[in-house]
């Protein structure tokens, strides 16, 4: 057995947990015990890489024995079963007070149920979101950990050692309990489908409407990307834009199939928030954006529906662009501000303390989200904590009001041109709605006592009513039946 | 213990429960055993309906002994731990070859379980959606029941006995098995949601736009339901909307809190069409302005944003309605056609037999969503089986072809007077989305190739390839990681 000279280790080295442990041992301080199920890959790993002093390992055992106390371990592996079969491992091997970290994209219950399981053995259980892809994981992920306190005395320090860094803090804190790290990196990905689905309507708003080419509209997100909407999806916009397929000289964008895939968190996030009450309409326009585009059958029989009869062609160019942009920022803030919502309605039902002014921090930098916008959301919660709902914090009601004209012509434009913009004109109704002095709810309540006897309230005194629909139409009071 | 002279028993005499056994027992060849748990209730029963002939029994011993073999059981209990709880006492009593019947709202997931683990009793368990709440309970209900082919034989008859009837077929069909009887009712609800949160924008505009009262917004939808519109929800609309509140003499809606509740069915459905991979935004939007409308806290701050500035007034008041009412046909066509791509693809994943026109027509009567509409949704399936979009078979495009251009004004109306109308908007952009020759879902997959190397498709080439982006920017084959 070696002797314990590893403060972490890293189980699974597929890139990401070869990149993961890459950007451990490059930090002061780290030493690196790692481990495969192959062996073959944690030979080639420590070839490839002398530089980074690994410590190589070819059982659990060995690698056990290889780690400090409390022992430290991130495991990089598959999702599900692959997952707990490495938990179950480690625990057999490990010691009450040691750490297991999982940081692959679980699904929070199962987090939430791992952690409990490995609870009872004495050993912490810690679910981290990664965010940052492969390369993040190499130069500085965004990092979500949920887990103990306890855990986060040893882990703090190594994980705040390998994470980005924005504006001179390290983008990791510890998020809440059990699976509160999970479900925060959940809804990062779920914001995240509705920012790409956002920009995609943009840029086919202005392609439409303009005629400009990808090369051209390129530059507008590069532009664009100097303002108040900065951020990383901008800027790879604009490079997947510019991009020419080299095969046949045309635009990648134009070769590409149109058809967006999908790995399951914005389905997570939006099937939780349903779960929650929250409306994420825009999160879940954005997933469904991907699956309409997924079904070629069903496009292909719906190709001959009629659209609007005139050609669509925007009078003044440049004022359509900027029209855009402002739809763009307005509908981006929507989708934080419910996305925000979740975390805080998650954070409630499960009893996690977090800090949503913290979490806006952690993924400035790393993460596939990162932008100057995330600044704007830990001042609105530094200023009031316990703000009710982001969007009406001032930057960001004042950025709607500015915006609301513009993101309506753009909604109208749309319609009339017979361009899909689901997640621009979702938002835009959820902005309406949240905002209605009086929303027609009343009427469905109505009709649910109607036909169901759901009672309903009254705005002019307490209690719960029920009309008798079927009887002499009085209204009596009722038990309330929701 | 009694002889065996019942034919059916029910369990459970909560009013759902007492309704169906009264409509039992007056149907001939039916003799009805009731149990409840609180023999009171029974008897209470008993002495209401002499008339009903029921057999009272005080134990699930003296139930079971006096139903005819195979013995057949249906319970109407609430969904959750009591459903089981009756479900274990039954089959403690019963014997191969009978039947048990869940009634209830069960999740379709709770009753694939339970089928599977009462199937191993040899015991018949059979889940079937019950819609036409407690009116329709007595006097004949829209009914969804799944199961085996063997319960069905026993059990058909004596559904068709209850169901409604809509020209003159009763509203009943064997579903599919196990949990398919369930997974319908789940999806009637869902497209109920939309269906009434459509009606609900249709009123709100046209109040809006016009400054009608809601009793003549009464007379609107009551001259819309002779018309294609014909439906129960709109006729009921029409009936609320004419209430005037006895306390305050005003109209009803207007008394009634505008927030609307819900009991989880349309969250349900949402849920599992994102686990589906089915786009269904009308029941989405539908299901999230209600819980948009249950946030007070978040109105309250929200309602200081600004709306556009100038006042709505709609000029041609004729014209308008008559929009509004193309618009929400249409955007009914859109829900329906989701709703049905759902079923179509719960069957494919559960493998269950569901004749999709069958369930049409089942629809026409004793449930909620009973409308004329569904004899076109029967057609449509008739002359196409495997129609892969309700939207586009004849009818329906058709009537989207004339309502498109109404429909696109009444979403631009919407958009420029402030009012939210989430499921026109959404139902419009699922409409040109649908039909677009080309998505930008093209470069969501470029945008995802750039960050997490997830690849592509290339239109003019079978393969998977990938972007060295942080390369030299040539293009790979790639594996498909999706």
């Amino acid at each position: 057995m070696p002797e314990a000279s590893a403060n972490i280790g890293v189980v699974g080295l597929a890139v990401m947990g070869s990149n993961l442990a890459r950007n451990l041992a490059s930090r002061e301080g780290n030493t690196v015990a790692i481990f495969n199920r192959s062996h073959a890959k944690t030979e080639a790993l420590l070839a490839e890489h002398p530089e980074a002093g690994f410590v190589p390992t070819a059982s659990y055992a060995e690698f056990a024995a290889s780690l400090q106390k409390p022992r430290t371990a991130i495991i990089m592996v598959k999702a599900g079963v692959p997952t707990d079969a490495v938990i179950q491992s480690l625990v057999d091997v490990f010691e009450p007070g040691d750490i297991i970290v999982d940081g692959g994209n679980a699904y929070f219950p199962d987090t939430i149920r791992r952690e409990k399981a490995v609870r009872e053995t004495g050993i912490n259980f810690v679910g981290a979101g990664i965010s940052g892809g492969e390369e993040g994981a190499l130069l500085g992920p965004s990092i979500m950990p949920g887990g103990s306190d306890e855990s986060w005395v040893t882990l703090g320090p190594i994980l705040r050692s390998i994470a980005a860094i924005a504006e001179g803090e390290p983008c990791v804190t510890h998020v809440g309990h059990d699976g509160a790290g999970h479900f925060v990196k959940m809804v990062h990905n779920g914001i995240e489908y509705a920012d790409m689905q956002l920009i995609a309507e943009a840029y086919d708003l202005i392609r439409r409407g303009t005629g400009k080419t990808p090369a051209e509209i390129a530059d507008i997100f590069a532009e664009w990307n100097r303002g108040e909407l900065e951020s990383y999806l901008i800027e790879i916009t604009a490079e997947v834009l510019r991009q020419i397929d080299a095969e046949t000289g045309q635009p990648l964008v134009d070769i590409i199939v149109d058809q967006a895939g999908a790995k399951g968190t914005g389905a997570w996030t939006v099937q939780t928030a349903l779960a929650l009450g929250v409306p994420v309409s825009g999160i879940a326009e954005a997933t469904f954006a991907r699956s309409l585009s997924s079904h070629p059958e069903q496009r292909a029989v719906a190709a001959g529906l009629p659209g609007p009869e005139d050609e669509f062609e925007v009078e003044d160019t440049d004022a359509f662009i900027e029209d855009v942009r402002l739809a763009l920022f307005a509908s981006k803030i929507v989708a934080y501000s419910q996305g925000f919502d979740e975390i805080r309605a998650g954070a409630a039902e499960y009893d996690w303390q977090i800090d949503l002014g913290a979490i806006s921090k952690i993924w400035r930098g790393g993460c596939i989200i990162r932008a100057q916008f995330l600044n704007r959301i830990a001042d609105a919660y530094a200023a009031e904590p316990e703000l009710p709902a982001l969007l009406t914090a001032p930057y960001f009601a004042d950025a709607l009001s500015r915006g609301q004209a513009a993101w309506r012509r753009v909604v109208i434009a749309a319609a009339q041109a017979g361009i899909p913009a689901p997640a621009f004109s979702s938002s835009l109704s959820y902005y309406d709605g949240i905002r209605a002095e009086r929303l027609p709810a009343a009427l469905v309540q109505g009709q649910r006592d109607f036909f169901g006897a759901h009672t309903y309230k009254r705005i002019d005194k307490e209690g719960t009513f029920h009309t008798l629909w079927s009887g002499d139409r009085t209204e009596i009071e009722a038990e309330d039946t929701h």
